[in-house]
């Protein structure tokens, strides 16, 4: 845990030097101390000033609480204030907690790779990437570094399917990008997934357990590890937030269907900006409804209509409402944290789907020994959102990366 | 550890589709094995074939052994090779062990970001990154995502500084990159770097003792935890390596200065094709040659010439010899595994070299409460290819980027 330390200083030590922010090097005995506020206490007997500090210039002030949207202005300073040191502190400790949870089960950590030839999601708003100082000339016979256009990874996803050939369960945890012209709250250029990939599974019941058995072990790991770091954000910047967490370990995650889904909204008497007829994607206002119509306990919504679902979601071959084994974890706050499928393992479904986009690679693994497999994918800082009770995703991240921004 | 498991079938269940790659449903029961080369032994009492596999065009053959540039041409197959699959669960290992090691020693890991703004080493070979279909129109006013060029990092060491003013150590795991235009067995366009920086260390010595336990620690926790996959390379790889990696463990790693150096490779027999002159780099002959002096044990060279080393690097102000406190780690076969360097915290020492550069943050951080650190970064997968023996870089990352080829 955090270990509070107050510094006694005595009239002789005292000097102009010694302000707020500065560094210093301090020799004196240790004593624990009876006030609850701190830990120990530090009787100085010998300060030097390492790294003085001009109080006015520092743009945080003694005593003063900076809100986080000023305090966001300094990316190379925000680190020294307590509530983004807690922030960064809990998001080392959820690091560990998430790779503790995978290795404890077996799974084989992959680090998939963030350059990429390949468009997983079929879904535009890629980052390219070439030698800085080249030029797109379209007389140039091969004008790429690559060869052909490579771009910044927006899931590993594709990756995973590979290693799900050869081992029973893997998992990768890293930075994925999209070139998403915005600078709302919910938005980063670059932002961190917790991905999964799981063999011979045939069941959205099996994706739904290691969902929620994630997010519980990781969040148990994190309220015992960073407890008084965690307070901070729960005593201060989201009061109240803590029964809610409480109530999200406490209790069993709900599960409803598409089609469930979409009665219910339509049951309601609120008045939504977007449509509720069956085949429609979930909005967040919806996403929102359907987490308080479950109590605010977390809900997997399931088997979504099968246009709305990219290639790789399994065919659930039903009718009359054409569906996919495909699965959204809702969560409070947030709305949709996780997303998965079971990936169509059928050589020829998948070849019927993908008539336009050839991908011969990916339709190989089906060719040469293919499994029923199933995955998710987890938003990283949409976790930690979700556990802290913090509504710009640009405080939970080291440094934030969006549109018309990238400080340092 | 690995179980390995040996399945018995007999002829009533044998069918024509239970080929070499396919992928099979087998229930029966298990038994403990006499046989010493595996654990336990699976007779099998039904077999279902879930993913047929016709051996013919299938790339690897029946206990035929391939060689490791042949599956280099697979990268969505290979990971189902015996070397392949064991170097994945090395590495997903030897991760744990790092970030183990940095965890029980206190320090906070730091997602620092791919795409940057600035240029760490401030030599060129950068990727540049904008939106897909976005044109290099200098009619433009604004012609860039992020309103400033960006690219993908270097290194995480500005970032990581940023955070030493604020946690006593950090460290960052991730990808790197470099814009080579190299194919050679020694490059690649993306790699995994460790990356620490620790506060208030005012001695090459203190980073030297993190660099060697950490190479100890993560390396005993690998031979221990993946003793079987490791034994695979020591034994049919690259026989007689094990020794090799027992030594480094057993000896204390030797420390010269770099003037101690280029008075070794001075007075040796051997005939050099780079200078040896105090003040040129050492390229890889003389690392070799001087790894191969110190008896095959890991050597750290200390303070180099200033001018070699780049902007951060801390100057020694010695004369007449003008040398900077920096580091390198050269291990045998690879040649330099880490470097690293006290960083220059006086400001006005930062300013005077920063003139061309000038990065306001940077020296801000001097400015608000400096204190003296330093820090290092080890190459991950040159790290992995010293443990396991292996001459190709490409041969220990799961998804290899180069020039010209960025398959999947």
């Amino acid at each position: 845990g955090l270990c509070r330390c107050i510094v006694l200083i005595y009239p002789p030590f005292l000097s102009r030097d010694l302000t707020f922010g500065c560094a210093v090097d301090i020799t004196g005995t240790l004593e624990k101390s009876i006030n609850k506020r701190q830990n120990v206490e530090l009787h100085a007997q010998h300060i030097k000033v390492v790294g003085e500090c001009n109080p006015v210039d520092f743009p945080f002030k003694i005593k003063e609480r900076h809100s986080l949207e000023y305090v966001r202005q300094f990316p190379h300073l925000r680190c020294r204030t307590n509530a983004f040191s807690s922030l960064l502190r809990i998001r080392s400790e959820a690091t560990t907690a998430i790779q503790s949870f995978f290795r404890d089960n077996g799974y084989v950590q992959i680090h998939t790779p963030v350059i990429t030839s390949n468009d997983c999601e079929g879904a535009g708003e890629l980052f390219q990437v070439e030698p800085a100082g080249h030029k797109n000339d379209s007389d140039d016979p091969n004008p790429h570094f690559f060869s052909v256009p490579a771009y910044l990874t927006v899931s590993g996803q594709l990756h995973l399917e590979v290693m799900a050939g050869a081992f029973s369960a893997v998992y990768t945890f890293g930075p994925t990008f999209r070139a998403e012209n915005s600078q709302s709250r919910r938005h980063l250029a670059e932002f961190y997934m917790v991905e999964a990939e799981i063999a011979f599974t045939e069941s959205l019941d099996d994706l739904m357990k290691v969902m929620e058995d994630l997010f519980k072990a990781a969040t148990e790991h994190v309220l015992s590890c960073c407890a008084e770091d965690v307070e901070l954000f729960h005593k201060y910047i989201a009061p109240g937030h803590r029964d809610q967490v409480d109530l999200m370990l406490k209790r069993k995650f709900n599960v409803i269907s598409y089609t469930e889904a979409i009665d219910i909204l339509k049951s309601s008497s609120q008045n939504f900006t977007f449509s509720t007829e069956w085949g429609c994607d979930l909005q967040t206002e919806h996403e929102k409804f359907l987490v308080k119509h479950c109590g605010n306990v977390p809900v997997f919504v399931i088997n979504y209509p099968y246009e709305l679902k990219p290639f790789y979601a399994r065919d659930n071959q039903d009718q009359p409402n054409h569906t996919a084994a495909a699965v959204d974890l809702l969560v409070p706050g947030v709305g949709e944290l996780c997303g998965g499928s079971l990936r169509e393992e059928r050589l020829e479904l998948l070849r019927q789907r993908l008539s336009i986009f050839v991908i011969d690679r990916y339709l190989q693994l089906r060719e040469f020994g293919s499994v029923p497999h199933g995955g998710f994918g987890m938003g990283f800082e949409r976790y930690l959102q979700c556990i802290l009770g913090l509504h710009n995703i640009k405080d939970v991240i080291p440094f934030a990366r969006f549109s018309h921004s990238c400080l340092l």
